[in-house]
């Protein structure tokens, strides 16, 4: 496996001045002494000929930055962006290809208003399901309902995921939305889907983050504190939801967690914090259940009585997550991967978790077609 | 390195009818047979977003042709997206990660016009160059004014590139362009950039290709006839024109090409027919110089007295290059390698080559900010 030596970021913000390629090159910028190690380089990012009309960006981008003589691509999985390529440097260096990548992940969405985006991001749903009028915060919104059905689970509990991860993003100089929330506002926020609210969803945010991944045996000429890799699970399913079982779990998570803690030979307890890709409340409570982080039907109370908190005894999305860290599609899966970085090297400052020798993140394509699991840890 | 055991493909057309999902399809038609086998499926495709209105094709196709599990990804690196598949293909399999991978390359351009594609396409300069008025056939009949005069090529010797592919076309059933040209019809065409006239670029196409490829050692459970991936040269040059040396040659070319030869342990000499990213007639020229196929300054002849031509001593382009065939940007890069597959196998009927051991295939990122070389051959 490989060994993440180090990271930058930039704020995630509603409107960054940058255009898209220099965006990428503000992540990058901590990075430029480790310049001349750099053997490829994968820019993770899914929409930037429909929002910011470029194309070929992994070429802007390392000619704006001179890596012009390294190679590179873009890699693509829409909102699951950022854990593929991570999956592809991981490879890169397993098959020798290359030695040390910089995987850069990066959305420009405010080129685009609120109607564009949505519709821009509609795209990636099956054609039948688009144009029944089916959108990806409905589906979050069907999500929830099934699952406080099935589980008796009550509705502002759900909630309470969005107050404990603004509280979260207060504490994350890098956060979209850097003020804790009260209950009663989530609540009181604008119905987006019933029954979920504004408060529930991640913001459309303008955001960059960047990894230097290496092989495990070059991490320490690096740093004496690598970040290991120690697994990634990749698995898919159907992206026709219609097709699906069970609407309070996603297979993909499922199944690349269960792979994921076979290759680390790791169990769910064993696992300290995790960065979750939720997209809206519902999906942070039904992965922390899909990854078996808590037993089915169990996940809707942690927020609210306070065991994924910062100091709970299973920390979800200490960043602030994609709800209140903001959600720059190509860049979130990457940027998780900074907040465990951060987390293992004890480097988080308020938002430090005691537990922090083993950590998890996933990134999920769409509303589950696929997903990777990568497992962190202070050891390989 | 790899294999390649089976492939899928479809004529390439100004206009063909199914959507851009159901194009890929159609390649991977051919290869349902397989479909247990495959465990990743990767799509070159660049500009599903902006031309096609699809996000997440991948997703999208594995959903179409039942391949929900498998997982996949989108790579792009525009008009090199091909080559930098195999190659991506090529690393999960010498990783491990993967053991039998489905490459699928697909653009489906008639969505919309010829204007609207020039201007997406234009998206890939860098903007300052784009904001100055140059377009990448510009750069085409730039690099031939300064090749003409530093060579003191003859002009319509060039533009027998285009009668050469042609005629090459007029024999492959999946061309897009299947009928012969003369000289008098290339030079008497409408000038598109002065020198170069319209017969002397690659078309506006739609259409997919499809290869799979698996492990040396898997490959004989496939096929009693594998092809093999020898090597692929990978490399990298500025994307700024203006700050390249040389203008009648092009450095990612030339360095990925003696990695190719170097990892293949061949020499140029050696290989017996080539697929160049022939985007205009003079990018054949140089590229078949960059490759040392020919000496600098010699390859201007070699249409014109046959040296090309499919009898010739160094056979290019058989399969009518992108210039007849046509130049799906996604398809392109997959497609050479399925004209590698019928060559080194016997099975290119009325284009066949005599010298069929090894070949290989250029697939050029842009006008050379990337470029792959892959050998190809018919033992390991």
């Amino acid at each position: 496996m490989s060994a993440i030596v180090d990271v930058g970021l930039t704020r995630f913000q509603k409107k960054r001045e940058e255009n898209v390629v220099a965006l990428a090159a503000a992540a990058y910028k901590p990075l430029l002494r480790h310049a001349e190690k750099i053997d490829f380089v994968i820019v993770a990012n899914s929409y930037s000929g429909e929002l910011n009309l470029v194309s070929g960006i992994n070429n802007h981008f390392t000619s704006h930055v001179s890596l012009d003589k390294v190679r590179s691509l873009r890699a693509d999985n829409i909102s699951g962006s950022g854990g593929t390529a991570i999956f592809m440097a991981d490879t890169l260096i397993k098959a020798k290809v290359a030695q040390t990548v910089l995987v850069i992940g990066v959305e420009k969405m405010s080129d685009k208003n609120t109607a564009e985006n949505a519709e821009i991001i509609s795209t990636l749903l099956t054609e039948r399901e688009r144009e029944s009028g089916v959108t990806l915060p409905s589906l979050a919104a069907l999500m929830a309902k099934s699952y406080m059905q099935e589980y008796n689970a009550d509705r502002e509990a759900i909630a309470w995921v969005a107050v404990k991860s603004h509280k979260n993003g207060s504490l994350n100089q890098y956060a979209h939305y850097q003020k804790e929330t009260s209950i009663q506002q989530v609540m009181n926020s604008a119905i987006v889907a019933d029954p979920l609210r504004a408060f529930e969803y991640s913001p459309i945010s303008d955001g960059a983050a960047a990894l230097l991944i290496t092989s495990n045996e070059n991490a320490i000429k690096f740093t004496p504190k690598p970040v290991f890799i120690k697994a990634i699970g990749f698995a898919a399913d159907t992206s026709h939801l219609t097709f699906r079982d069970d609407f309070t779990s996603i297979e993909a998570v499922r199944e690349a967690g269960k792979m994921a803690y076979s290759m680390a030979n790791v169990k769910p307890k064993d696992i300290g914090f995790a960065e979750l890709h939720d997209m809206a409340t519902i999906l942070e409570i039904v992965q922390s259940e899909d990854l078996q982080l808590f037993d089915r039907g169990q996940g809707w109370h942690c927020a609210r009585d306070g065991t994924t908190a910062i100091d709970g005894q299973m920390p979800i999305n200490t960043s602030g997550g994609l709800i209140s860290k903001g959600h720059p599609i190509g860049a979130s899966g990457v940027a998780q991967a900074t907040e465990a970085f951060f987390q293992i090297r004890g480097e988080a400052g308020a938002r430090q978790v005691k537990s922090n020798k083993l950590g998890l993140s996933i990134s999920l394509a769409g509303f589950g077609n696929n997903a990777t699991v990568i497992v962190y840890g202070d050891s390989e």
